[in-house]
């Protein structure tokens, strides 16, 4: 029997495994796009979607029957610093809800037709306070990434990514600093919503961080282990898993798109297969984004996580693949070209 | 039996029956929207979506069973003088996608479970050319605008509009020049994707139209029976409809926030239960929102005009209504609120 992944030796080993875009379907696409009963280009990024669809999934036509939200919870032991407006004990309470179909996610879940998963990573048990030493030992994080695979099976056709821990920002801000540089008042925001003194918290927890942990440049996985949490972890490999298995994914807000960072550091292609959904209030992500070369499908100014700017984007990437697979062509439906 | 409408003083006496904001269902909808288990405004748009369906259904909690997209096609007298990449024959041609099933609007109607209708406005008979005189005559413009107005009926809980009619940008910008003023240059863009000698046509026929009709300033009803078209003056009707009915409006790109632009004119909070759906890569129409104060929802670089971006917005609606509906409460889930 194998044994499982507990070394960040074996996360590496995935890496030349990765496939690059499928060069066959997405010149299906293109041809087939070209040919539709609109002006050439006239679905703008709708069109890009689809196409990335194809390319990813290595399929043309691309499908979109069975997408899936998952959504990893954990705790973080910094949250005892007071870095949020929630207590910790939150983070349980929001999977609780998640389960009985209260939050936002489960509506838009149910409005797009979206299968549900919560991913509770050991609730009871927080990271470790990372201002004080690293957030996770090397087997505690490589487990996490390798939990967070199991969220891609066959047979899924989009991931939507999302998380939901108290303090979880306070350590997505720790992380971009480990990875980007910069000072902790360039990546913390309000989060939930703090301000004042629990805010001038936060930053310092970030600093203090950063004086511990950064003072020389670290490897992708170490800054993920030192600053990172079980969920953030638990996203990078969903990413990893999803690139394996020819899924396209859609990233959630800030916390999520930094797991993403993390990926992108460990390889610079190892991204292409996902887009942002949204661009989140949280004044990172914005930088965040800039640092990645990305722009969001919307800005809502939504600051929630729990993938709900992800599973509202479904609907973009439905409205893509519809119009892509559904609509005539010219010659179908006896529509003169452009003259 | 009542006259059909065909007179402006008809329309015009419609202005003062316009019904303004409901405010007991926009405080129904505050009350509950923060009591909801999430952090205090972390919906974003969202949440002032679901309060805007509220306060202008005046009724609490906003419904979105029964969304409609209604696309007015008509055609126009100036696309004679070659300023579309398209000939004029197309606009029946894609009247007859539409109703195959074939075009992009019926793809995101489908997926977004929307009832489509489309209204044909006398294709073989296009507006004369505004070039040379008034594209519509005083009887000819009042009866498109009450023509539009069938397509509010009793049930809808959303409106979603658009056009289809070769050349109609041309037209759109031409409004622009005698609602707005600066010149032809300011508001023409590429359109279906015009370029060289046909731009150039299209500047020319706009510049000789505003030389013509605007030299004074001319009321908006005036406005849009020199240089509109049938189907923007339906939409103009349609609006007006909606609102004495309290049904919502989605605003499809650059030629139907146009018709939009001729209601604010009409009355300064004539549009205010209107949404504009998307920013169309059509030049200017950010110009235009920048005319009205208003922010698009999503920014595609879309620019198909036929409700395709009001339609696809009809998502984001649903998102908003159903996390406004559905979530749990604090209390409900036993959510601990703000520390």
């Amino acid at each position: 029997m194998r044994q499982p992944i507990a070394r960040f030796s074996e996360i590496l080993a995935l890496l030349p495994e990765l496939p690059g875009p499928d060069l066959e379907s997405a010149t299906k696409a293109a041809l087939r796009e070209g040919q539709l009963t609109k002006p050439a280009g006239a679905l703008g990024r709708l069109e890009e979607i689809s196409a990335w669809m194809s390319t990813w999934q290595a399929a043309h036509p691309p499908r979109l029957n069975r997408p899936r939200v998952a959504v990893f919870a954990a705790n973080h032991g910094i949250a005892a610093r007071g870095v949020s407006a929630f207590p910790a004990s939150v983070t349980q309470q929001m999977v609780q809800n998640f389960v009985s179909g209260g939050a936002a996610v489960n509506q838009l879940c149910t409005a797009f037709d979206a299968e549900l998963r919560v991913y509770e990573m050991a609730l009871e048990r927080p990271t470790a306070d990372f201002a004080v030493g690293p957030a996770m030992d090397e087997e505690e994080c490589a487990r996490a990434i390798a939990y967070g695979m199991m969220a891609v099976e066959p047979g899924i056709d989009l991931l939507c990514l999302g998380e939901m821990g108290i303090a979880n920002t306070t350590s997505a801000s720790a992380l971009c600093v480990g990875l980007f540089g910069g000072t902790a008042a360039d990546w913390v925001g309000p989060g939930t919503g703090v301000a004042g003194s629990a805010l001038a918290r936060k930053i310092e927890a970030v600093d203090v961080a950063a004086k511990l942990h950064f003072s020389e440049k670290r490897a992708p996985l170490d800054v993920l282990a030192r600053v990172g949490g079980f969920e953030l972890a638990a996203i990078v490999g969903a990413i990893l898993a999803a690139r394996l298995a020819r899924v396209p994914v859609l990233l959630d807000g800030f916390a999520c798109t930094v797991a993403g960072a993390v990926v992108r550091a460990l390889d610079p292609r190892g991204l292409d297969h996902c887009q942002v959904a949204h661009l989140s209030a949280e004044p990172g992500h914005r930088r965040l984004l800039e640092k990645l070369g990305r722009t969001a499908l919307f800005d809502f100014g939504m600051r929630l996580g729990e993938a709900s700017g992800a599973a509202l984007a479904i609907a973009v990437v439905r409205a893509a693949v519809a119009c892509h697979t559904g609509m005539a062509t010219f010659a179908d439906a006896g529509v003169s070209g452009k003259a």
